[in-house]
């Protein structure tokens, strides 16, 4: 041991409290730092315009010196989307399973910046030290292979991270949590649990994922023609149980969508899904199969426009289109704020004259989280010190809370933090210890923060009722208008059906600069001022609807 | 009879299929068109800046002499709230019950045209004749006081419309659906059902609102401090159900938020819900009264930004704050597209500090739509023979089709149709005949239509990228640039934060207009044209957007 026994151990999360995504933690012993998870979230409805949000690491970069690691749960955007991003300001060897790492290794090659950095493969059950830590990777069960828990043991004691879990008896690659492994754990006492709050609201048990292979067979014998089923690329387990049932009725199995392509072709070669070569083919030669005999495993689950399931639906996919006799499975549930894309491609699919299932009518997707049954088994194998609920939003975080209330916990105990807030942990007690930098980081096609609250606020603002330019060219010696006013317009009306409406403006803009003109104002703040108020309260008056009023003066 | 015996009738829906809102539809028998409703739908996300959607009647106005009267069903907005746009185009008289009426004459009295129209009560069991149809009124269930279905008997047989409907046997006010009249017109043979699809996705019977009063009773029973619940303003049934379960526990009762306010009065004033004077409070005065004793009823259930519920969350409530011990109740279920808000109201109201009961926790909403049981009980006992599915996006519709064949419908009886088809039945047949015009007219503040697609495409790419206006000033004698060009852009980047972008920007807007200048190019378009092109690609480059582009050349 380097540093003294007396440190204290903080843990911050850097993201994914109180918000779905994005999830970060740091655990800081003296002056060491180890990073659990860097993912990245979807942009609100708010973000207009934003493609990705990333969290904010500066407390990181400013203790670059002491950070020794990135250590992964598990392969999900939301726990490793952030990575190319993040390892571009800080540099540090990333931890994870072969599963975790192809994904990992997959999206820096996209970024070309592989060969930059170091990535370990750990195996579930294996652990790795640092000076003062020791980091235990355990086997869980997730909608992803290869998942796993962290425990963390520090000199203070032992900080278990449960990383996204549900419980299952009988999961599909036989991966069955270590519930042995926590329950060790608990014997020897834990400092504190951070657990998955997701599904924290439903009672009872997440269902096995092999009750939705059942399911899925069974609907594969009612299919006359071709079945299409869109599910997340990710969940490997998913996709062998589509082939599965395929292979079962003697169908031949084609990958549609980029990301679906990709992940499979990873998950095989890293040995995680199991399809014999002759058993695949390509998108291209679908059409030389029977249709009884193919299944087309496709992007698309959640409605997203560019996915290939929109395309298909939409008619704008190049190589598949929708015939008679397609059965199209949505094995998948809508990602909240989806459902209405869903519903609309669900429609989409039907008039086409594809028989359409998904989960409002036959079981076809079970999640991937713990309910209220299993996070309590969860807590009463670990029985936790001090429980800090993570992975969630607030009414999530509070509800974990509630539950590990139920469960006997002492409610001082638990700790609903936020985003950036310090926990300060020895062996005995656990304090909130202030606040470091945190947040958000939007990312707009290239741009990496270049996007803040005024462009947002401008696009929101655009969105809603347009803008009106006003330009107007000046001779500033002699006080007279050279040329305009012009207004132009985007998304405010419809030129030819407004009328007079712009004419007015027009005839309005041009008395208030003949009036300042008059009064000798070589302010243009103020004549810009002007021609904004009187111009917005016209158009106001008029339409009940306020553009952005642009004007520009042009002085020569 | 005036018209001939053999004219067939004309079923034409003008808003209401493929589609949740703005439900109408046409009948037509001869020279005689009666109109069923008259309902408005709220925006598609894609929709930026629109508030309201109504359709489009040309085919109505076109045949204005033919339209004898408006038969509503019931007052919910997506039945009522197209009818004051509607009877500025086309003035005929409004046939609905006591409290149907009442809802639209207040929405009348708002656009200042409540003495140009004529409205026409009807109870429950009454009927209207015209010429050659008669209208009857028939006790429905749902989730708003006083709905009816409609039988409409033409000379070629009697046609059903069910509105929307649910079968609830212990309804608060004891208006218990009609059955009998059902049962009896199914007796007499029904030519055409029309009946709602809303709920056909899911199995067994809708739940009677009477539970979910004893629950509220039962969930007061917890509350330490106030009660606030928020449910939708014209869900009087529930209005009273909270009512009661205040005054069970001597709570007064404070109404909150405009509609909840408006609506509330118009259902105590005709007799709809009944509340002693001694026992409402206003807004003003709740903090007079000790915690325990008072209940507000507010709007906002569906997280919309502005209402009352919104407001106290988010602390700018005038009069309404979230207090320590507060119970929030949200009485009602997301309107699919509103989850994402009300799960952020939600989480906002709990770190307040207040204790949140909503759907997912207990049972605190009941839909006001038939679920397929009950959807089998009404095909049951009308037996018709043609159906028409309606109210319902189309994979509803396709459903509600399915549903009918199982009950031994033939599927050639069966139409699912889309807004503006023509249904042409005679005695013995139907078939679909043609469509009319028909489709959607956006109401953007005062504009009526005045926005269409070009519009909405504008403002979509506004809020994707924003906009970058190019403007420069032009001597077109001698070719010179005599200012600009300055770039100003909204909603595209931080100018501070994006560099030299826009000063390379600007210098490659410069060569590009020198070199016309050089070229004596005078068409303006060609030099706007080669602006938006290399500009366009330049930025695309550098950052990956593509903001609208907007040169303006003035010209001295």
């Amino acid at each position: 041991m380097v540093t003294k026994n007396k440190s204290k151990v903080r843990v911050i999360p850097l993201g994914g409290l109180g918000e779905i995504g994005k999830n970060i933690t740091a655990i800081e012993y003296g002056d060491e730092i180890i990073v659990i998870d860097c993912g990245l979230a979807f942009p609100d409805t708010e973000m207009y315009g934003i493609d990705l949000v990333i969290p904010d690491i500066t407390y990181l970069v400013n203790n670059k010196s002491k950070v020794k690691g990135l250590f992964l749960t598990h392969g999900h955007e939301d726990h490793i989307g952030g990575i190319p991003y993040i390892l571009r300001q800080l540099n540090m060897p990333v931890y994870g399973t072969k599963l975790t790492l192809g994904l990992v290794k997959s999206k820096l090659e996209e970024h070309n910046m592989l060969s930059d950095c170091t990535l370990i493969e750990v195996k579930a059950g294996e652990s790795v030290k640092t000076d003062n830590l020791k980091i235990e990777f355990i086997r869980t069960c997730h909608s992803i292979s290869d998942s796993c828990a962290l425990a963390i043991q520090t000199p203070q004691g032992v900080i278990v991270h449960t990383g996204d879990f549900k419980v299952d008896y009988t999961p599909i690659d036989g991966e069955v949590i270590d519930l042995q492994h926590f329950a060790k754990l608990g014997k020897q006492k834990v400092l504190l649990l951070m657990a998955d709050s997701t599904n924290v609201e439903r009672p009872g048990y997440t269902v096995s994922e092999k009750i939705i292979g059942e399911n899925l067979t069974r609907i594969f014998g009612k299919a006359k023609g071709r079945v299409i089923v869109a599910s997340f690329a990710s969940n490997i387990n998913r996709m062998q149980q589509i082939v599965n049932s395929s292979l079962h009725y003697g169908r031949k199995v084609a990958f549609s969508g980029r990301s679906m392509e990709k992940i499979s072709d990873i998950a095989m070669e890293l040995g995680y899904m199991h399809l014999d070569k002759n058993n695949i083919i390509s998108v291209d030669d679908i059409d030389k199969y029977p249709p009884e005999k193919v299944t087309i495993i496709t992007t698309g689950s959640q409605g997203e426009p560019m996915a290939a399931l929109s395309r298909i639906a939409y008619s704008t996919h190049k190589k598949i289109s929708v015939q008679k006799d397609d059965l199209i499975i949505i094995s998948a549930s809508p990602i909240p704020g989806n459902e209405k894309l869903i519903a609309r491609l669900i429609d989409e699919l039907f008039k086409k004259g594809a028989e359409v299932v998904y989960n409002a009518l036959e079981e076809v997707h079970v999640s991937g989280h713990a309910c209220q049954e299993e996070l309590k088994l969860m807590h009463s194998l670990l029985k936790p010190k001090f429980f800090m609920p993570v992975h969630g939003e607030y009414r999530h975080l509070k509800r974990h809370k509630l539950l590990a209330e139920s469960l006997g916990m002492d409610s001082q105990n638990i700790f609903i933090m936020e985003t950036g807030d310090v926990l300060e942990l020895s062996r005995n007690s656990a304090k909130m210890a202030g606040r470091v930098t945190s947040g958000s980081i939007m990312i707009d096609g290239l741009g990496i923060g270049d996007v803040g609250n005024i462009v947002l606020r401008d696009r929101k603002h655009l969105s809603q009722d347009g803008i009106l330019t006003v330009v107007v060219t000046i001779d500033k010696e002699s006080f007279t208008v050279l040329s305009g006013p012009d207004i132009i317009t985007r998304g405010f009306v419809y030129v030819k059906e407004s009328g007079d409406l712009l004419k007015e403006a027009t005839e309005l803009v041009k008395e208030e600069i003949d009036k300042c003109m008059d009064k000798r104002i070589t302010e243009w703040m103020v004549i810009k001022s002007n021609i904004k108020c009187s111009l917005g309260e016209f158009l106001y008056n008029k339409t009940r609807r306020r553009p952005i009023i642009l004007p520009i003066i042009m002085e020569i």
